[in-house]
């Protein structure tokens, strides 16, 4: 018996991770600029991680001069870690900006499972409409008041208007109408610091040169899950790895992604 | 003849390098939760020898936000690198929360021999007892105004209530009454930037596991140490150094650390 | 037909190189502290450069602090990446500071090219008078007004009496009467986050040891181009290739330096 709704995601993934081998290969020929506000943990690494895949990353937090680098980015990630009033102020503005230029605009929740006023400032965020929020289990369960089922993962995407890009052992990427699995990722990668910071900063490179920002979103959660897998192979721990991952992610190219995708 | 202080020296030593397997074990199998004050060069790095040990790091400093998270957190490190009004705040309330839940925390008071201000807080911060203190010796000579000799560590760490870790080529730990001698390490841990105040965040996720807070200082010196002489076998300088050393300690088994501990 | 301004250039090349044998040597066996106020993306690896090269970093920016930090070191780093309030501040402390005490100091004025209010303190910055600027095309351009021909280097450099290093595809070096081209270094070195502004730290270094600003800078200039070069034979892309370029600095011998120097 054929069952529709089963086709309509297949065809979805199928889609999806043939679009990540052009995304890819725009990043490289156009280095989207993308600006930062992230974590302090998290920013060196991050701005590895999007040189390696071609982007042109910046991180100044600063009310006074981040208008002027969100104005002339591609690209935009506002990450909640080590959260302070110096990056709540950055935020405001950059999101005002960022409407002003439509640029699509990541949202990382970082810990809100674990601060109220940091789970509150992040609802008043997804009211402006990201186009991504990329969480984990926890996160998802502290922002939407239950746990991140398949369905109820996909309805909480379709009300709030945005892509919404669930990271676990398996990740989930939804519009509220496509979504796709993805089993993509090594162990390793919960054993470095900011690694899915890093993730979302490249959907925010992602989203600087693809429109479809599901599309985007699996893009970027596919290179960085297959890096760490190409990473992982050689690694001798979680430090190895952490650099493996950057030499992994600068020499991948599309035939790679497509070969290696596991997009369900 | 006998020597009573001697014997009860040597028991003391026996007693910490049993300990310090048991206290690995406990880390890989707890998981528990280090809050960490600490400054902005040693962050990325801190997170990552902790997560390599098996501790889950968090890094917020945010008066805001601090509060609950170190609420929720087994174990938390004051560290006073790059101090700033932010972290001095955020010290006071987290160590108020410390307090309330009678969570074990670890003073590292970088630099106070080169600003008289960060000696004054970092004894105001003493009064307030913290578990252990870990410095080196400018530093204790800068808070105790002597030389640190054995003696006068050990008598340092009396009066003041806490256990001492002082680094150097030979390490020290006492609570006044047990002191031991470690003799685990390689001379790159000092090319390294922020392996001291790594070694502070692992002294805290230690304390988190081990009440006796003697021994989960001498663990977590001997696990960084261990870890770096087998890091150094491989390393061709600093940079491969930093990341090998993360790869030692995630590899470390409590088998090694009994066999290659040196505690006199 | 002989032509004297070639002469001049080539005979300084030729003294500039022999001078970086000498600095390294200083670095090695003076250990200077080197005080940096820089931005948050660059402070780890900046640490773990100098260290590598020989120097003692410290990074405080609290207005309480900074002021003994500098008194008490022999070169200092003013990097205007991720610029703050926080960090203005501290600029104007430290540089008031350096000034009492006769200290050499490098302005880094990283992205002032995209952020107008940054560009204008720069300039404030550059009429303090540091002993160096080290800076990249587009930010020469934002500074001066005109693209940076070699003509155009060496008049801004004399007019403002500075030594100015500028970062390409061939570095320039030049106090107004004297300049050299470089050409050491490697593509990598632009793939790794912070490697310009490490640099420069490197320049502040470099001039604890050296009075002669042109040959400081050339010596760092060199060594971190040499070091780069050495690294990419290994590197598997700019992950371990980061690292890598910290073994080699730490590794560099000045025989190494007057053999693979390409200065003209």
């Amino acid at each position: 018996m054929h069952h529709p709704q089963a086709t309509s995601r297949n065809s979805a993934a199928q889609d999806a991770s043939k679009a990540a081998s052009g995304v890819l290969a725009r990043l490289r020929a156009c280095n989207p600029r993308v600006h930062c506000i992230t974590n302090a943990v998290a920013q060196n690494f991050t701005a590895n991680i999007l040189l390696a895949a071609g982007c042109i990353p910046s991180m100044t937090l600063s009310a006074e001069e981040i208008g002027p680098f969100v104005a002339g980015a591609q690209g935009l990630l506002v990450n909640l870690g080590t959260f302070d009033g110096e990056r709540r102020q950055a935020a405001v503005i950059a999101i005002d900006t960022a409407a002003r230029h439509t640029l699509p605009w990541v949202l990382d929740p970082v810990f809100v499972d674990r601060a109220p006023p940091r789970a509150a400032f992040a609802r008043e965020l997804i009211a402006r409409r990201p186009s991504v929020v990329r969480l984990n289990h926890a996160e998802f369960h502290a922002l939407a008041g239950h746990a991140p089922s398949r369905d109820a993962v996909a309805a909480y995407a379709g009300a709030n208007k945005i892509v919404l890009g669930l990271s676990g052992e398996t990740d989930l990427v939804t519009d509220g109408e496509r979504i796709v699995a993805l089993t993509n990722g090594h162990p390793l990668m919960t054993k470095v610091t900011a690694m899915g910071c890093a993730g979302s900063a490249l959907v925010a490179g992602c989203l600087a040169v693809e429109p479809d920002a599901f599309h985007a979103t699996v893009a970027a959660l596919l290179m960085i899950g297959i890096a760490g897998e190409t990473a992982a192979e050689k690694a001798e721990g979680p430090g190895s790895f952490a650099n493996g991952i950057i030499d992994a992610l600068y020499n991948l190219d599309g035939a790679a992604v497509v070969a290696r995708a596991k997009v369900f």
